[in-house]
């Protein structure tokens, strides 16, 4: 043990992956929803302890050996090869299998709260791999652009899954974004997966890098218009649309309400419309609210997962 | 008729496209091989008559509804509504069915000089579609990634093809490239298209497009360390370099002599090496210079066309 602390409380927040064109590969932190974790050293135990889950809805396992957040956390005492006893406290403020990254704000609060409570050892880059880790026992797959992003904050290009080379692209200070989540559409990942095709034609896979690489150079430029010119996807959205009912009547509503994108928040049925400007992402959410939803209006979040206490 | 002039001549530059992951989209301009295309006003004539062409061993026709740089100045004449009877002189100083844009250089300086000779009354960018009209007649597709740097300079990312969305991405000042052309390779076009399969996995595409997205970013930080991660091509490549035979020798050498990423320019048979800074990029070729190959070092050309009077 690094330090003197006994306790600290992180909060990681809700991420929106998939982003648009940039299926498996961009992501981006919003502010409001998350994971509070919560770690304390606990010197009679010999292992991390998860001792209390709050707003799951008893979903999740508090077996820290399945838990999202613990097992980040073990990952992290192990590429340091520390040993100890922990106990984790996990309150959820955020809705669960909503395509916000749950699984992902739960393993990076797990990895970042463990980190900070060892004195701060690992760089945020350096606990991507550790967060990975619990995200990949929730989510059977290794895709970090949710990870990415509840990590550094910001917009996250994961140039490569497997390596984890991971690229910060610089956050608009205009760009905002409107998320909607509609509680009663559940969706499950294995049926998201299959609307996916495994293969694409040639010309649509250099139509999506061209915009996908187009939609990056618009972050760089703050160029709002070739942002929503670019922010097209050919390869995940065709598909998944049809498992939300109502996906072509509310892009049309956000648009109109001045969003120039819309589009599915991982693999939903959280959607998300991007605005530039708060007035226009307030416009959007209050073009929903006769609808039974939960509504999040946050600039991009550029700090990512932080300390609380 | 806007303007007293009677003649201009310019010089359209030669263009390295498929830039690695960018296939179809990505290109950039060099400095020293191109082609001079010379407009003069022949008020006795109605039409675009080619009067010379030199440099391409005779196989450019002189037919002007057949040749890519009076299509192209005949485009613009249409853009503009304008007729008009006009001489055209090609001289060609780079190499023909090298991989290096030569039928875009042509187009570029038919198109380029003919908006000169007539007052400059069209932009750069408007001059793409009339440029493309050309490029299409020789090469049968309508892919911009040679036109658009040939016409605006620098490194130019296609979004679209199709509208001819060209984003400028920033040409760092130290990266340079080494072109290698050898003239005893020929490479049919249809045969290179048959080396690129018509369908890729989605994960490939993806892949890719995080590549091409992290390579642009990478142009705007000036990061050599990511461009070379990120140029990595698993489309077209694959099946390409093996229509030359010493690709894997070449590569292996131009890595070795100091270049950071090493590919095949357009569809063959010019290689390029890209480097950071002049000295590599000499090194480089001078790795191949017991070799029977055309070889030219540049710095990204962020001029494009040129009058030269």
């Amino acid at each position: 043990m690094h330090t003197d602390l006994q306790e600290v409380k992180v909060f990681a927040p809700a991420t929106v992956a998939n982003l648009g064109c940039g299926y498996d590969v961009l992501g981006l932190a919003i502010y409001g929803p998350g994971d509070e974790v919560v770690i304390r050293k606990a010197p009679l135990l010999d292992q991390i302890v998860v001792t209390e889950i709050t707003g799951d809805e008893g979903k999740l396992p508090l077996d820290a050996s399945k838990n999202t957040a613990s097992i980040a956390a073990q990952a992290v005492l192990d590429q340091l090869g520390i040993s100890g006893g922990f106990q984790m406290e996990i309150h959820k403020q955020m809705p669960f299998g909503s395509g916000l990254g749950s699984s992902a704000a739960s393993a990076v609060g797990g990895a970042f709260a463990m980190n900070e409570l060892l004195g701060s050892p690992l760089s945020r880059h350096d606990l991507l791999h550790a967060a990975m880790k619990g995200e990949e026992a929730a989510s059977k797959a290794w895709h970090a652009d949710n990870v990415a992003p509840g990590l550094l904050g910001g917009i996250c290009l994961v140039r490569d899954n497997p390596t984890l080379d991971v690229i910060s692209i610089p956050a608009p200070a205009d760009l905002w974004a409107t998320v909607l989540y509609d509680p009663r559409i559940e969706i499950l990942t294995a049926e998201a997966r299959l609307k996916v095709p495994t293969e694409v034609s040639t010309h649509t896979a250099t139509t999506q890098a061209g915009h996908l690489a187009a939609l990056v150079s618009a972050f760089y430029t703050e160029d709002f218009d070739l942002m929503k010119r670019s922010i097209v996807d050919h390869i995940a959205e065709p598909g998944r649309r049809e498992l939300i009912p109502s996906f072509d009547e509310f892009q049309s509503r956000a648009l109109e309400a001045g969003a120039f994108s819309f589009g599915i928040s991982g693999s939903g049925p959280s959607l998300f419309a991007l605005a530039h400007g708060e007035l226009a992402a307030h416009n959007i959410a209050s073009a929903f609210q006769d609808e039974p939803l939960d509504a999040y209006v946050s600039k991009v979040n550029t700090q990512g997962v932080v300390r609380l206490a």
